[in-house]
This record gives C-alpha cells, structure tokens and sequence, in this order.
C-alpha cells in the first residue's frame, strides 16, 4: 500500500472544478446528514508533517460547527495513560446528525507504542483486535466510520520537516518525534502497512497522496461525500447478532438460587467489620499499584442494592473511588453508541468505580420497553463482552452482582416503603409495573446472565432475601478479586 | 480563630447519640432537599492529615450516592496549569437538589501556591478577590455553601505524619508537600487565617477540631443539617442585583450604528486573505506563548454570524481552536449555576474559542422568555464582567462582537431562505417569532451593551447588512487584539 504507492499526474483545472463541485455537495450534505441522524467519523491518520492539520482545516472549511469537531487526542506515554487504549477514542464519538474528524487516532497511537517498546507485541496484538472491535462496533450502531491515510515519502517528509526547522516560527514544530520517526521510516512503514492490512477488512483505509495538497483535499471530499450519500441512500445501518467465542464461567438459572440463605445478627457485625477493614486495606493497595476497579449493581427493584453499596463503598478512602448512578439516559448520551455514557465514565487507573446499574440496562430495560430494536440488544451481549474485555485487557478487575430477592420480598419491601413517609420517594408507579413484568425480566436476566458471564468478568447471584447476608457476600467476593488483583500483577506482567 | 482554638472536653455518650440523631436526620433530608431542588457544596479544607478525607467518608456514609459527589481537586504547580483559577471548583457545582463534597479547594490551591511563590501577593490577592465573587454567586444563584477548616496543631500534625511514615503501607501518603507545609507550619497558619478573614464576610468558615474526630463528625454533620433545614424553611435563595464598577468603553445605541457600511469585492478579497495570512502566523505565536483567546458571537438571527466565524476559523490550525455552538441548556445544564455550562466549555492556554452564542443568552432570550426571574438577569450584568474579568485576569483575550442588521435586511434574508430549498433548513417558526419581538430584543440588547463592554472585555458591534464588510472588520478586530497582547506579554508580566 505505502511501498508501491503510485502518484498520478492530473490537470489543475479539472481539479479546481471537481473540488468546488465537491465543496458543494458537502455543504449540501449537512442538512440531509442532520435529518437523517447519521453520525460520522473520519479519521485522518498518517506521516508526521504529511498535512493532516490543513488537510481537515479544508474539510471543515464549509460545515457549518454546529455539526462537526475535531479532536487530536494526545498520545503520551503508555506509563502515563490512565484509561484504556481505546477511552479517548470512544469518548470523542459524535453524537446522530454530527461529524467529528480525528487528527490521527487508534492507528498512531498503537504503532507509536509499539514501535517505542511502551507495550509488548502481544498488548499491540491485543489492541489491533480491540481497533476492529470497535470499528465493527461503530458501524453496526449506525456510525459512518472514514478511514484515510495521509502518505508522503522519507524524501518528502525530510523536505518539509526542514523547512519547518529552518523558520524560527515553525521550528517548534518538529517534535523530537517527528525526527525519530523519520530516522525510522522504514518500520513505521513497514507497521503502518501491516495495521492497515489487519484492520482493513471490515472497513477499508484509503491512502492518499499528501504530496498533491490540493488533490488529497478533493479526493478525501470525494470519499466522504462519496460515504456520507450511500449512508443516506442505504439508511441508517443496523448490525447483525454475531457469534464470538469468550471463555465462561457457569451460571445457574435464577429459579435455582437457594433464598433462604441468612446470616445471625452478632455474625453480620463481626464479618462486616472485619471484611471492611480489610477492604480498606486493600484499597491502598489498589491505589499504589494503579489497578483499577469496577463494580456492577444490577438487580431487581428493592433488592437492596444502594445499602449494599454504602456498605461496600464506607470503608474506601472517598478521594480513591466514585459510585456512578446510572439514570435514563440525556439527549446527548441517547444520540450515541450505547456504551458511549458507560466508556466517559470509566475510573482511572487505581481507582475503584461502583456503578448502580449499568450498560446491562441495554439488555434488560431497554430490550423489554422496545428503547432498541430486537437485533440492538441481541448483538449486545458480544459487544458487551467485548468491551469487557476490553477492560480487563487493559487490567481492571470487573466483578458483576446481580442482587436477587423473590418477588414475595419484593411486594413486602415495596407496601413497607408506601406506608412509611420517610421512604416513600423510593417507590415510583414505575416500580409497581416493572413488577407487572418479572417474568419477562427473568427470562431477560436469565439470558444475560448465561451469554455475559465471561471468566474476566464474571456475574455473582447474591441472594439478598437477607440484606445483611447479601452485604457479607459482596464484601467477601470483592476482597477475594482485590487480593487475587494484588498478588497475580507479577504473573500478569510476565505474560 | 486558628492561633487561640480551644478544645473542648466531652461526654461520650452525649457525643455518640449526638452523632446518631444527627445521622438520622441528614439521612432524612435527603428525599427534601432533592424536592426542593436545592444544591449544597460543602468545602472541607484544613491542614494536611487534620483527617479531611476521614471526615467526608462518615459525611457521605449515609447518603444515597445518586445524590452526592465527592470531588478532590488536584492541585499542581501553576506553570502546568491550563484552566483559571476557579475552573476546577467551578466545574464541580452540583446539579440542584444534590450535594458536592470538595477534599480541599480553592482555599489550599490559592494559598499554597501563594506560599510557594507560584504566584505574586497581587494574583493572590485577586483570587481572594474571585473567590469572594464565586461565593457570592454561588448563594445568589441558590447554591447553600457549608465551608469547614479542619484544625490540628503542629503537635498533632507531626504525630500523624509519623505515624503515617512509620508504616510500610501508608509512608506513600506522606508527600513531600505535607512535610514543607509541617516545616512552614506558622507562615500556613497565618495564610490560612487571613484567607479566612479575607473571605469569611459573606459566608462564615467553621473551624472544626480535627484532633477530636468523632467531634468533628458530629459538628460538620450538626452544620450540614442545619444549613440544610435553613435552606428548606426559607426556600430557594434568589440574589439581588448589586453595583460593581468596571472601568467601561463607551458604547452607541444600536439605532445610531451606520449600517450603510459596504466593502468593494476586489477589497474584500485582496483584505481577506491578508488578514487570514496574519491571524494564522498570529495563531502559531499564540500557541506558543500560551495566551487563550475567547471570540463571543452575539447578533441577530440572520445577522451572518456562520459565515463570518468561518472566514475567522478558516486560517486557524484545528488543532489549536474550537467553534462551541451554544443550544438550549441540556436538563444537566439548566440544574446548574447559569454560568457552568460555560465554565466547561472554556479553552486551555495557548488555544482559540469561538462561541457562536454565548452567557449572554441570559439577559437576551432569558430575559425576554421568562426562563429566569427578574433578579436573575439583572444581577448577571455583574455576574457576567466579574466572570470575563476572572478570563482576562487569567490572561485570555476576551473579545464580543454583536453582530448587528437592521429589519429589512434579515426579512429579506428570512425570506431568501424560506425560498431556497437548501437553506430551509436553516429557518424556524422560532426565528419568526423572535423577530416580531425585535423592539423588546433590542432594548434588552442596547442595555447589554452598556452595562458588560467593560475595557478589558469590550463590546463591537459589528455592520453586517453587507456581510463581507463585516467579515473585515471582525477579521481586523481580532488581529489588532492578538498582536497588541502578543507585545504586550512583557509589560503584564511586571505587572
């Protein structure tokens, strides 16, 4: 793709009237792209000093900004990094109707790193993988994903990047990083193409000819024109189900769950202590190796999930954790990927993360309320995997709770609410008709709970009849992850 | 307050049912404070190891996590600093009816580096200064603020540090900067006494004893719930408009504005590639000498502002700039202080931001909507110069253009786009409607003018019945700006 790239000769008049006439289909577009809610993204990778700055600069020239942004994530170095490889990348995702252009993106960011020696070729493995992941994931949710890469060779690329040193305004400009990659052309090339070739099969690269400004400029315009109405022409696209293979552990059916379990009185205080105790112990811990934590709450109303959580989350240091309640979604969130609120709320690295509720809701809520359509929520279970995997990968430990109770506790727990003033903004008439629904949910829960139960992030049943049994349970279960996250780092650091 | 602290000695038994009936009432609060929508901020500042972080866990324990946050600012050397001073505690407000606990603040940020000699005694003295103007927006805006100074003696605070370095798991948590702050414990004292005398008019700090730690929890809680039920009795606090002198630039009546005003198409073009040329070299220097630039669109519907921000941000790299369309207020949003969604939109050091509308929606559509009460935008006249000066003491370059047309030439306009199919889009029963009230807009937008063109954030109304005259104007105004503060970075910096 790079070595044998051919640059064609062409007439500038012809030129300067395809790129107007392109200019002006764009300009057209955006109306259209807004009516149609399609959401795009175009990223423009490629070499240092290649143009990718003016080369977006034109593109955006006739969008009106209320529809675009562009966004250059900063590349540091891997030691530094607090989220995973693909955070900044998710995070800048547009919303329905809206472009955003990426002034080089996941390809830069993984072959850099790999080519410093900051991941082992396996982690870059790992990551190209997580790249086709997401880009399947964009696409099956409707985004238009564009991907060009910006070519120059090493003559032109020396050329341009003396120019710039040799002007005291531009001097600053030549990075360190530049000039190495430079002296290495020859691997980045070489990587460059190779990404290429392992993340072109589901969306195509498109190399364009930096050296000719004026003519990458047209023909990025004429593949985004060229995407934008086949988008509009098809329609918004909705992935299919796929199968993807992820080692499980197993899980009983919620009818099997024993709910007579209980704890005596005098027990509960002694263990609740003592786990908590050690708990807090094992947050420093957490914190100095920079492991990050995140903990799921599902389960049914009344179940016992937010005193669950205060009991989980009293013992941690409050400057080291956060508990994300998870509400209906914003305007802004609805008009993204799904995981998109989920991805922008990650913990950094050493931090501990309690979600009370969470991207399940996808499978559980909205699948039963028609909120998505029928093949949204069945391909979720593998992109929810995925994206699971995508943090443990990246050395979270997820442990994932569904706190369970029979629907007899359920009602007792609902009228004590009613007829206690202090309590009563806890039940809401929409409490009262999920509970219409328990069949569905159980068949949905069940579901979920037999296709997401990956051995990286597995599901724990807590029979929460008994708070307070339930309470010892989640603290057991998080302190045995948390000490088996302390001591396995060395094993894991080898591998 | 900090020199002659008393300790007091108490019954244990009183304390301890003290703490529990206050426990229970908070717990009850909560439902109460989140019907009355009210927000709370609760700053828990004090001495390193004084036990700030101890003291927010028992705090929260209680509390639902839907309706809290705790949030621990992250104070480094100012030179890395990309945001105002007030940004990250600004950032932070909580929506109406939660509560957003701060782990030190504005106080420690300002104060440290005070000491340090990160900043000179003038910008300390003007964050004292901004701060007392971020308090009192706060309470005006109907925020209830519960500031506590957590105390320990020097005594104290060298047998904490100890113990903390003595052990292997927590000798990590003493940094070097609690070992400067112990060594300079009497210069701390002093600053910390003057920064409360300094900014405890409006509202009151509480010093609490940090060596009695459960005496501490009982008196923060005792404060919390009693400004709590304060707020709830009285209901929701609405500021009164207050005067403020900021030195002012004479300002015309939009009737008085020539809108004759035309520029030749051969002067257009011959200016506008010029000037682009030259705010593009501008861009570069002010990328590298850090200056932020904030360029505010206000005008007419109609009036040309797209146009004229895009022949602006054309020249610009897109790396180093953004265009931020400001919509209605998104519901997250509008539970917010008014100014908040502005404070998150703002841009690092060396970086361009165009609003394209801005915070003085507030006194326009606001105003004339009903979307607030009349004291709302009256005091956000002041509101809005103390806000622009906190920009510009920060060292942006603020600048505001009104983009102004008369009548005739927004129908014709209007009419234009109702009649070309591509422009449709760009025409809405909402603009019909603002206009039959321009004679109300144009009050409210004449009194805007001369309250908030303050000399360091000033006003141009800007001629656009032709719109290429206005885009040379905007384009000069802006270049003349940056070269005047490119120069004269040398005299600010002695200043």
């Amino acid at each position: 793709m790079l070595k044998d790239f051919e640059r064609k000769t062409e007439d500038k008049d012809v030129l300067k009237a395809e790129t107007k006439a392109l200019r002006e289909q764009l300009t057209a577009q955006q109306q259209l792209l807004m009516e149609a809610k399609l959401p795009v993204i175009v990223l423009i990778e490629g070499w240092a000093a290649a143009g990718k700055g003016s080369l977006i600069k034109e593109l955006i020239s006739e969008i009106d900004p209320r529809f675009y942004s562009v966004v250059s994530p900063v590349i540091g170095p891997e030691k530094e990094e607090r989220y995973p490889f693909l955070y900044p990348f998710f995070s800048a995702i547009p919303e329905n109707g809206k472009i955003t252009f990426l002034d080089s993106g996941w390809m830069e960011s993984a072959v850099r790193k790999f080519l410093r020696h900051e991941i082992t070729r396996k982690e870059y493995q790992r990551r190209i993988r997580q790249v086709n992941e997401f880009e399947r994931q964009l696409r099956d949710g409707g985004y238009l994903v564009l991907k060009i890469f910006l070519h120059i060779d090493k003559k032109e690329q020396f050329e341009r990047l003396r120019n710039l040193a040799e002007h005291p305004e531009t001097e600053w400009r030549v990075t360190d990083e530049d000039i190495w990659q430079h002296k290495e052309y020859k691997r980045f090339q070489d990587t460059y193409e190779a990404f290429m070739e392992d993340t072109g099969d589901l969306l195509p690269w498109h190399v364009l000819d930096g050296k000719n400004r004026k003519g990458a400029v047209r023909d990025a315009m004429a593949l985004l024109t060229g995407q934008i109405q086949e988008g509009l022409d098809a329609g918004r696209y909705v992935g299919e189900p796929f199968d993807e293979e992820f080692p499980m552990k197993e899980m009983p059916h919620l009818s099997e769950v024993d709910l007579s379990l209980t704890i005596e009185d005098d027990e509960y205080k002694k263990e609740l202590k003592k786990l908590q105790k050690r708990l807090s112990e094992l947050h420093n811990i957490i914190y100095r190796k920079k492991i990050p934590v995140i903990l799921c709450y599902e389960g049914w109303d009344a179940a016992g999930k937010g005193g669950n959580i205060r009991r989980v989350a009293y013992p941690l240091d409050p400057r080291g954790f956060d508990v994300r309640p998870i509400a209906s979604p914003l305007p802004h969130e609805l008009n993204r990927q799904y995981l998109w609120r989920f991805w922008t709320r990650l913990p950094r690295t050493g931090h501990i993360c309690i979600f009370d509720r969470t991207w399940y809701g996808r499978v559980m809520v909205e699948r039963l309320e028609g909120f998505c359509g029928e093949k949204d929520w069945q391909r979720a279970y593998n992109e929810i995997n995925e994206f699971e995997r995508q943090l443990t990968d990246w050395g979270a430990v997820v442990i994932k709770f569904w706190i369970h109770i029979d629907p007899e506790t359920q009602l007792a727990r609902f009228t004590d609410r009613q007829n206690t003033p202090e309590k009563q903004w806890k039940i809401t008439d929409e409490d009262w008709r999920n509970r219409e629904k328990w069949p569905q949910y159980e068949v949905a829960v069940d579901e979920m709970l037999q296709k997401t139960s990956t051995k990286n992030a597995p599901w724990y049943i807590i029979e929460s009849n008994d708070k307070k049994y339930a309470r010892i349970r989640t603290l057991k279960i998080i302190v045995k992850a948390l000490e088996e996250a302390c001591e396995n780092r060395f094993e894991e650091m080898m591998d």
